[in-house]
C-alpha cells in the first residue's frame, strides 16, 4: 500500500471515528430528554444537570486519569498504568486512527456509562454525592473494569467477546446502577404501606420518545463506530443487526403489552426498543440476522420481567436503568456465547466462549456493584448521600439549581386568579 | 483498479449509506415531534406510538416480506420474487455497498412511508386498525409501487425519474394518506354544522419545530444518501438543491402569510419548508440551482392551496400529510418533466420524460389511494377502523395506553385547589 | 496521484464537508429549542419563528448577495465582487470540494452567525424589522467581515487565525447582538425603578438544554468539518480540543455556582458548555489539549461575569448571546495569540500574531456592533423596530403569528372551571 492510499485510509477512519464518536455524545441529548421525561417534573433540571456533570466532569476525569487506566500499559492484567493527561507510553494501541480521534470515541463511551447510573438514582441522590461518584465511575470503575475486557486485561486475554460493550458499557453501567439504587433506597412515597404509589406516572413522554430515538440514532455510531475503521467489512452487518434488535425488542414489548393489557404500555415500548439496542451490542459484529431478531425479543421480554421484579423486591429505579442496561446487557454478553457464528454454543463452538462470556460478565457486574456500593457508603461519610426528605418533597429542581424547569405554572395561576375573581364576584352578585 | 482502492471505495460508500440511513432513521424522531406538537395533547402519546410502531413492526415486516417483493428478481413488471428475509438470489442488484447496508438504507425509506400515513390518521383511528395498516403498507403497497418505479419494474423501464422519492414515497404516501384519512372520517367536532370548528390549534408548536429541523437534517441523508456511492459527483449539488429548496419553501409561507393575513403562520412555514423538502426530493440530483428554488417556492404555495382545499372538502388530515407528501411530492415528480437538465421539456428534452412522469405519478398515487382505501375497508372487517366516541372524547393515550403524556395536571390542579380553599376561605369570613 | 485516487479524495471531502454542512444546520434545531427555553413561554413561537427566517430568507440572500461579497474575486481587500448567485469567475477560490458543497458549508455559517441575534433581541423586536435585518445581516455584515477574514481581504493578508470563527462568526455576531439589544432596548419591566425584574425565569430548561446538546453535536462538524477535507490529520485533535473545551466550560461553571451560591445554576452551566465551545473555535486546530481546557475555563467564567455586566448595566440580553458569542469568542481569538503552538506569545512566537489577533478582533466587533446599530436606526425609518407595548404585554406569539405555543391552558381551564363549578355549589349548600 502506497503512502498516498494510507493516507485516505487514515482520513477515512479518522472521519468515521469522530463522526461516530459525535453520534454517542448526542446520545447525552437523548439521555437528558428519556430521563426527564419519565421523572416527576419537579425533579427535571436535575437530572439534565446530572447529564451535564456527566459529560463535563466525566470528560476531564476520564482525560486525567480514567483513559490510562484502562488504556495504558497493562500490569498484571488489571490495570493501564500509562497514558494519564493522553501522554506518556501507548505505543502498544497500535491504533488505526489518531490517539486524539480514539480518545475522544472512548471518552465518549465512558459518558455514556455515568449517564446510565444517574438515572436509576433520579429524584433522590444529593447532588454533591452524585458529583463524587461521578469522579469514582469514570476515574476508576469504569476504566479498571473496561482494562480489563478492552484494554488488554485479563478478561481481553482470555477472549471475552463484547464488540460495544454490551457487558463492558451496559452491564457494569446496569449493575452500578442497581448499587446505587439499593444504598440511596427507594422516592419517598414509591412504595407505601397500603402498596399504592404516590409517585406519579412519567411527566412527559413525548419528550421521553424523542429520547429514545436520539438513542437510536447514537447507537449506530456506538455499535458499528467500534469497528473504529471505515474499511471494516462488518460494518453493514453491523447497523443491520441493530437495527433489527431494536425493532425486535420494540415491536415484543408492543405487542405483549396490548395482548396482555390490552394496551400498548408506551414506556415498555419505549425501553423495550432501548433493551433490543442494548442485547445486541456485543454481539452485532458476530451474530446472523435471525439472532438478532432473537436477541431483541428477548431483551424486551427480560426487560419487562425484570421491570416487576424491581417492583416487587420494592426496589426503586425511576427509569428502568436495570432492566434496560443489566439485565438486557447480560442477556447479550451471553448471547454472544450461543449465537457468534465463530465459537457459539450453537454454531458448533462448544462451551469455551459462553463461559468466557458468563465470567466476564459475572466479573464485570460484580465490580461495578460492588465498588458502587462500596464507594457510596464510603462518599456518605463525606456528605450525605440522600437528598432530605424536604428536599425531595419540594424538588431537586429548587433544592439543588434554585429554578423550576418552567415558569408556566405562573401564567396558569394568573389566568386562574382571573377567572376565580370573576366567578367570585359573581357569586357574591347573587348573595 | 487494483483491490485496496476497491476496498477503499467500498469502505466510503458504506460508511456515506450507513450514515444516511441513520440519518433517515432520525426522522422518526422528527414525525414524532411534529405530529406530538400538531395533534391535540390528549393524543401526543397515541402518535408516538404509532411511529415506534412503524419503526419495529414496519422494519420487520419489510425484513420478511417487503423487500423480496421491491427488490427481488423481476417479475412481468410488476413484483420482486426474491429476497425475502434477504436471502435467496439478489445477484441482479448489483450493488455498490452490502446487501445489508443496502437494506438498511431501503428500511428507512420504508418507515417514512408508512409515518406520512400516521399523521393523516391521527386522533381517532383504532390503534389495532393501524397496526394491522401498517402490516398492509411496510409489506404490500410501498414494496409493489416501490418495485415499479425502482426496482426493475415497468416504471424504471420506461424510464421514470425520481431520485429519491417524490413519486415513490411522498406521492404514494401522500395519496395513501388521504385515502385513509377519508375511509376514518373526520375527528368529532372538527367540522360542525356552524362551520365553526372546536378541534383546538397545535398543542406545541416548539416541539413540532423542532421536528420539522429533524427532518431538515435527515433530509440530507434521504437526497444525498441516495447516490449510494461517496464518489458520486452529485452529491454537493443534490445537498445544494435540497437546501435552496427547502428555504424556498419556507420563505414563501413565511413571506405570503405575512403580507396576506398580517401573521407570518407557524404552521404554514414548518410545513412550508417540509413541501420545499418534499418538492425537490424526485429532482435534486437532474435540476439546477434556479429550477430547485422555483421548484420550493411551488410546493409551499401549493401545500396552502391543498390545505385550503381540504378544509372545503371537509377531508380532515391534522397535520397537513396530503398537502405536504402527496402535493409536493406530485408536482416535485412532474417538476422533473419540466427542469430536468436533462430530457426535461423546458431544456428541449420534448415531452417524453414528461409524459413517463405524469403516468408514474398517477399510477403510484393511485396504487397507494386505492390499496389502502380496499384495504382499510377490509380490515374494518375484522376491527373497527374508527376509535368509539369515547375513547375519542377521552383521548386515545388514556384510551389505547393507560396513561397521559404528562403528570403535569396533577400539580397544577394541587396548586389551584390551595389557591381555591384560600380564597373560598377568605370569602367566608367576609360574610 | 492518480485519477482513481483523486476520484476518491474528492469523494471523500465531499461527503465529510456534506455532513459537517448538515451538523451544523441541525443546530438551528439547537438555537431553536435553546432560545424557545429561555424565553417566556408567550413569545416561544416567535423566537422559532425568527430561527425559521433565518435559515429560509438567510439561506436565499447569501446564495443571491452575500455569498459573492464573502469569497468572490478581492477588491482593495474590502469585498468580493464575483460569484453572486453562484455564478462568475470564482477560480481563485482553489477548492478541494465542489463549489456547490463549500457554498452549503458556507451558508450555513452564516445562518447561524444570525440565529447568535435573534436571541438577544427575543420578546421585544417588531417582527418585520427583524426581516429586514436579517437581509443586512446575511447579505453584507457578514460576508464583508467575513471576507476581510476569511475572503481573502486585509485580515487575511495580516494572516488572522481563525479556524472555525471565534472572531468571524461569534464576535461579530455577539456584537451585533449587542448593538441590537441596545437599540431595541430592555423587554417591559426586566429593569424595574425597584430593581425587581417581573420577567420570569426561563421557561423550559429542559428543551434548552437539549439545545445545548444539538448544538454540541453541530459543534464537532463546525469545528472539524472547517478543515474541509477529510485527509487533514488535524481533524482528530480539533475533535479533542473542541470536546476537551466544552467540558472545562461546563465543569468550571457547575462547580463555582455550586461552592459560591450553594447551587449548580441550570443557565450558567448550559451557557458555561457553549462558552468553552465557542471560545475553542479559533484555537481547535492550533493549540494543545491543556490550553484548551484553560481556554474552556476562562471562556465559562468570562461569560458570567459578562452576564452580571450586562445586569448591573441594564442592558437586556435574554439568552446571553454577547457573553456567550461575543465575549468568549473575543478571548478564543485572543487565546490563539498566546496558545497558538505556532507563533503564539506563549510559545515564543513573539507579539506578532497576538497583535494581529487583537486588531483582527476589534475590526470585526467594531464593524458589526456600528452596522448593526446604523442598519436598524435605518430600518426604524422604515417601521418600528420595537413591538408595541400591547403587543409586548400579549406576546409575540399571539401578536405576530396569531398563535399561542399550545393549547394545554385550554384543558386546564374547563379542569378549572369543572373544579370551580363543583367547590361553589359546595359552598352555596352550606349557606
Amino acid at each position: 500500500m502506497n503512502s498516498s492510499i494510507q493516507t485516505l485510509v487514515t482520513g477515512m477512519d479518522t472521519v468515521w471515528v469522530v463522526l461516530s464518536a459525535a453520534m454517542i455524545l448526542l446520545m447525552e441529548g437523548g439521555f437528558a430528554l428519556l430521563e426527564a421525561g419519565f421523572v416527576r417534573y419537579k425533579n427535571s433540571v436535575n437530572i439534565i444537570m446530572k447529564v451535564f456533570a456527566d459529560i463535563t466532569i466525566g470528560t476531564l476525569v476520564f482525560y486525567i486519569l480514567g483513559f490510562g487506566l484502562m488504556y495504558g500499559k497493562d500490569t498484571a492484567g488489571l490495570i493501564g498504568t500509562s497514558g494519564f493527561f493522553l501522554g506518556g507510553n501507548l505505543s502498544h494501541l497500535n491504533l488505526p486512527v489518531s490517539l486524539d480521534t480514539y480518545w475522544l470515541f472512548q471518552a465518549a463511551f465512558t459518558i455514556a456509562v455515568i449517564s446510565i447510573v444517574s438515572g436509576a438514582v433520579a429524584e433522590r441522590i444529593n447532588f454533591r454525592a452524585y458529583l463524587l461518584y461521578i469522579l469514582l465511575m469514570t476515574g476508576l470503575i469504569y476504566p479498571i473494569g473496561g482494562h480489563w475486557a478492552w484494554g488488554g486485561g485479563w478478561l481481553t486475554q482470555l477472549g471475552l467477546q463484547d464488540f460495544a460493550g454490551s457487558a463492558v458499557i451496559h452491564a457494569l453501567g446496569g449493575f452500578s446502577a442497581l448499587a446505587a439504587a439499593l444504598v440511596v433506597g427507594p422516592r419517598k412515597g414509591k412504595f407505601n404501606e397500603s402498596g399504592e404509589s404516590t409517585v406519579a406516572l412519567p411527566s412527559n413522554l413525548p419528550l421521553a420518545s424523542v429520547g429514545a430515538f436520539l438513542l437510536w440514532f447514537g447507537w449506530f455510531g456506538f455499535n458499528a463506530g467500534s469497528t473504529l475503521s471505515a474499511t471494516d467489512v462488518r460494518i453493514g452487518h453491523i447497523a443491520l443487526t441493530t437495527m433489527l434488535s431494536a425493532a425486535s425488542g420494540g415491536a415484543v414489548t408492543l405487542i405483549y403489552t396490548l395482548f396482555r393489557y390490552q394496551r400498548s404500555d408506551a414506556p415498555s415500548v419505549i425501553n423495550g426498543s432501548l433493551a433490543g439496542l442494548v442485547g445486541i451490542t456485543a454481539g452485532c459484529a458476530f451474530v446472523s440476522d435471525a439472532a438478532a431478531i432473537l436477541i431483541g425479543a428477548v431483551s424486551g421480554m427480560l426487560m419487562m420481567t425484570a421491570t416487576r421484579w424491581l417492583e416487587e423486591r420494592r426496589i426503586d429505579d425511576p427509569v428502568g436503568a436495570f432492566p434496560v442496561h443489566a439485565v438486557s446487557g447480560a442477556w447479550g454478553t451471553i448471547a454472544v456465547g450461543l449465537f457468534a457464528t465463530d465459537k457459539g454454543l450453537f454454531y458448533g463452538g462448544g462451551f469455551r466462549l459462553l463461559g468466557v462470556q458468563v465470567l466476564g460478565l459475572i466479573a464485570l457486574a460484580a465490580w461495578g456493584f460492588a465498588i458502587t456500593w462500596i464507594g457510596l457508603k464510603a462518599i456518605g461519610k463525606l456528605v450525605s448521600v440522600r437528598s432530605t426528605e424536604e428536599e425531595e418533597e419540594i424538588g431537586l429542581d429548587i433544592s439543588y439549581h434554585g429554578i423550576m424547569a418552567a415558569d408556566r405554572s405562573h401564567e396558569f395561576i394568573d389566568q386562574l386568579e382571573h377567572l376565580l375573581a370573576e366567578d367570585i364576584v359573581e357569586l357574591r352578585k347573587k348573595e
